[in-house]
C-alpha cells in the first residue's frame, strides 16, 4: 500500500522555520482526527457520494458487459468528448495504465478532446476514420456548451458517414434523469451511463465517468474500485498521522495557514502518473478555492523533468510552497547503460533509468529539505490500476477532510457561473 | 503585431483594491523606460546573446542546408534528446506549428525525451523503428545526466543496429569547444551544432537548440527569426506603455510587489500554444527566483479547458495571481454547428467553434475583472512561425527587463547545484 515519507517537514531535518517537533505533529493530527469519522458519516449525501462508488459492483458489471459487446466493431478510436471533471480523470487512467506515447503506436487510441479549440479538433476531425471511431460524451448536466458543441458536430458528421447506423457511435455518460443528453439518449435510443447526482464532476473518476472509457479501451476498471476500496479501508481504520489522508490534509492547511505556504506543488517522479497531478490540480482548486480568501493553488509539476524548470525558483525563491512528491518503488520497465560514457560521465554506466530518476528525487527532496522548504513523499509500489484507484480515494478524501477544515463546501463551484453566463450571452446575441 | 489589452487592469473596470489609474499605469511604464535601452546596450554580453540570434542568416543557412541533405533517409522519427531549455522550445515550437496530434497522425514524428523515466523510455525504445530514427542530442555543457543517459542508451542501441554506419543516426547541439559531446563530435566525426556561450539554455531557442528540429521536421526556421526581429525592433522603438515587454514587465513586478500577487497565470484559449506558456514557466522561474524572496510563481494554464479546473479558485479564491490571456485572432481552420442542437443549448447552432473558444475567453477574463482580479490579454493575428518567434523574443526581452526590476542575474541558476551534486554522489556511490 501507498506510504507516506513525512522525515521533510520535522525540525530535525529543516529547521525551526518551518519544521514541526515529532510531538506537534502528532497532535495536530490527532486534533483532527474526528474530520475522518464525520466524512465517514457523510457518504452518500449530496457531494460525498464518491464514498460509495467503489462498491458498485453491479454498474461494473453493466460497463464490462457494454465494453465486450463494443469489440465486435474494432474501433479504432475511443473519443472522449468532455471537459473538467469528465476529461482530467480518463486522461489520468489513461496514462497511468496506458503510457505516454499510446495513441501514437497502438489502437483502439483513447483521445479526449477536452477543448473547443478549432485547429485542434479540425485536426482530429480530419485525420480519423469516423467510420471506425466510438464517441464517448460526458456531460453530468447535459448542457456543458464544450462537450455539447462537439457532439452536435459529430452528430452531423456520423449522419452523413453512417446514415441511420449513427447511434452506434455514439454512448452518453450524464445524469439519470434530467438534461439534454438524457433527453436525447431517451428519444433516440442511445446508451447512457449515469453519474450518481451525489458525485460531483471532479470526484467522478470511478463512476462510469472514468470506468467506461478505461474498459473501453481494456483496462482494468475492476482493479481501480479495488484499490480504492483498499484505501477507503485503510482511511477509516489508520489513526492519526498513520491515517494518509488525514496526514496529508493536516500538513497542507497547517502550512498554507500557519506557515504562509498558498501554494502545493505535486510532482511525480513518474510520467504515466503526471496527470494523476494534473487531476488533482482541479480536485483542490475547486473544492477548496472559495469564501474570497481560502484554498491553496495547487501546481502539478514532473519529475526529473521540472528540476530544470522550476526547481530553481522552488528552492531560492520566496518560501511559499508545500510539496508533494510520488516515487514509484518499482518499475515496470527498466533500461541498463552499458559501459559506454568517458568521463567525466563514466558514473552513469552501469545504471539503470530508474536509479538515476530515483538519485534524482532524492537530490531535489534533500536540496529542498537543506533550503528549509517542506515535503512529504508518498512512496507507490507500482502504478497498475489498484494503486490509481487508490491514488483517487486518498486524494478524494484529503480533500472533503480540506473542506471540514476550511470550513467550506467542497462540493460546488459558484465561482465558475458568472463567466459562463458572459460566454452564454454573447452567443446568444443577448 | 502582437497587441496588449489592459482594459482590464483599470480601476475603471476592476476597482480600487488592485486597480490603476491610466495615469499611474503611464507613469510607471514611463519610469522603466530607461531599463529597455539598458537590456539593448547589453547585446550579446554573458546572457544577453539571445538578442542577437535572430541576425544569425549563416547560421539558418547552414541548419537549412543540413536539413535538407538529411531528407535522403527519409526519417520516421525525429527524436530529441534534451531537458529543460532543451526541450521546452522544441515542444512549444513543435505544437504551434504541427499541432497538438502530429505524431499520432503524421510523419517525421518530433518527439521529445525529456526524461529518464523508465517505463516512457522503454515504451519509446521498443515502438520506434531505429532503422528509421534520427537522434538530435542538446545539452549545453554536454554534461547533462538526463540527456546524455538517453545517448548512452541510443548509442549502444544504435551499434547493434547500424554496425559503423550509427554515427550518421546523430547529431548534437553542444557548447562550440569544451564538454564531453563536443569531444566525441570531434573524435567521431559526428555532426555537431552550436549553442553560442553567451546564450542560456533558457533563452535558447531561437539557436541551433530550436531551429535545428524544427527544420528536421519541415517548419518555417526561417520566420521564426523574423517574427523575432520584428518584435525586438517594436520594442526598442515603442515609449512607455506602448511597449509590449515593457508594459508586461511593469505590470507583473508591480502586481508582485505592490498588489501581494505572487503568481502569474499564462493562458493562451489556444491548444496549439499552450506549450509556449510551459516554456514560459522556466524561463519566468529559473531567471527570477533566487535571492531568496524574489520571484513570481509562473502557472499555466489553457482556455477554455481549465474554465472547468481552475477559474473558481482565481475567482473565489485568494486575491494573488495576475493574469495574462493569449487570444488568437485568426484561426487557421474552423467548423461551423449545424442547426442539430435542441433547446436550451440551440444557442449553439450556427456558431463555429472559434467564435464559441472566444466568447469563453470573454466570460472568463471578464468574470476575473468584476471580481477585481487584474488581467491583461496578448491579442496574436494568427499562430504562424513568425508570431511564435515574436512571442519568444517578447518573454525573453520582458524577463531580462524583470531581472533589471528586481536586481537579480536572470541569466544564471545557482539554486539547481545541490540537487544535482546529491544525485551525482548517489550514482557514484560515494
Amino acid at each position: 500500500m501507498i506510504k507516506i515519507n513525512r522525515q521533510n517537514i520535522l525540525k530535525a531535518k529543516i529547521g525551526p522555520k518551518n519544521g514541526m517537533e515529532p510531538a506537534v505533529l502528532r497532535e495536530l493530527c490527532m486534533a483532527k482526527q474526528p474530520l475522518v469519522a464525520a466524512v465517514l458519516r457523510s457518504a452518500g449525501k449530496e457531494g460525498y457520494g464518491f464514498l460509495k462508488l467503489p462498491d458498485n459492483a453491479k454498474l461494473l458489471k453493466q460497463i464490462q458487459t457494454f465494453a465486450a459487446a463494443q469489440k465486435k466493431y474494432k474501433w479504432e478510436n475511443i473519443l472522449v468528448l468532455g471537459i473538467g471533471g469528465s476529461a482530467l480523470g480518463v486522461t489520468a487512467i489513461k496514462e497511468a495504465l496506458l503510457g505516454c506515447f499510446h495513441d501514437v503506436f497502438r489502437k483502439p487510441r483513447l483521445l479526449v478532446l477536452d477543448n473547443v479549440d478549432p485547429v485542434f479538433i479540425t485536426d482530429a476531425a480530419e485525420r480519423l476514420d469516423m467510420k471506425k471511431t466510438l464517441f464517448v460524451v460526458i456531460s453530468k448536466s447535459g448542457t456543458t456548451v464544450e462537450p455539447m458543441a462537439l457532439f452536435a458536430l459529430a452528430k452531423e458528421k456520423m449522419m452523413k458517414t453512417a446514415g441511420k447506423n449513427w447511434k452506434k457511435h455514439f454512448v452518453f455518460i450524464t445524469d439519470p434523469r434530467v438534461g439534454l443528453l438524457r433527453e436525447i439518449a431517451g428519444n433516440e435510443g442511445i446508451a447512457a451511463f449515469e453519474v450518481p447526482p451525489n458525485v460531483g464532476g471532479r470526484y467522478s473518476v470511478l463512476s462510469s465517468v472514468g470506468l467506461l472509457p478505461a474498459a473501453l479501451a481494456g483496462l482494468d476498471a475492476a482493479g481501480l474500485l479495488k484499490g480504492a476500496k483498499k484505501m477507503r479501508g485503510l482511511i477509516a481504520k489508520a489513526k492519526g498521522e498513520e491515517n494518509p489522508a488525514l496526514l496529508l490534509a493536516a500538513l497542507q492547511h497547517y502550512f498554507d495557514k500557519e506557515k504562509k505556504k498558498p501554494m502545493t506543488v505535486v510532482m511525480p517522479y513518474c510520467n504515466e502518473l503526471w496527470r494523476v497531478a494534473d487531476w488533482y490540480r482541479q480536485l483542490l482548486a475547486e473544492s477548496i478555492g472559495k469564501n474570497g480568501h481560502s484554498g491553496p493553488t495547487p501546481l502539478s509539476a514532473l519529475g526529473a523533468t521540472d528540476q530544470h524548470s522550476q526547481v530553481q525558483l522552488w528552492n531560492e525563491g520566496p518560501d511559499n510552497k508545500f510539496f508533494i512528491f510520488l516515487r514509484v518503488i518499482s518499475q515496470a520497465a527498466d533500461l541498463k547503460i552499458g559501459k559506454i560514457l568517458p568521463k567525466p560521465m563514466d558514473f552513469l554506466n552501469g545504471k539503470t533509468l530508474g536509479r538515476i530518476l530515483d538519485a534524482s528525487y532524492k537530490g531535489t527532496s534533500e536540496s529542498l529539505a537543506k533550503n528549509g522548504r517542506p515535503n512529504v513523499t508518498l512512496e507507490i509500489p507500482k502504478t497498475d490500476a489498484e494503486t490509481v484507484g487508490a491514488l483517487f480515494m486518498l486524494f478524494e478524501f484529503q480533500v472533503a477532510l480540506l473542506g471540514l477544515m476550511y470550513g467550506v463546501n467542497a462540493f460546488n463551484q459558484p465561482g465558475v457561473e458568472h463567466g459562463k453566463q458572459i460566454t452564454k450571452k454573447i452567443l446568444s446575441g443577448r
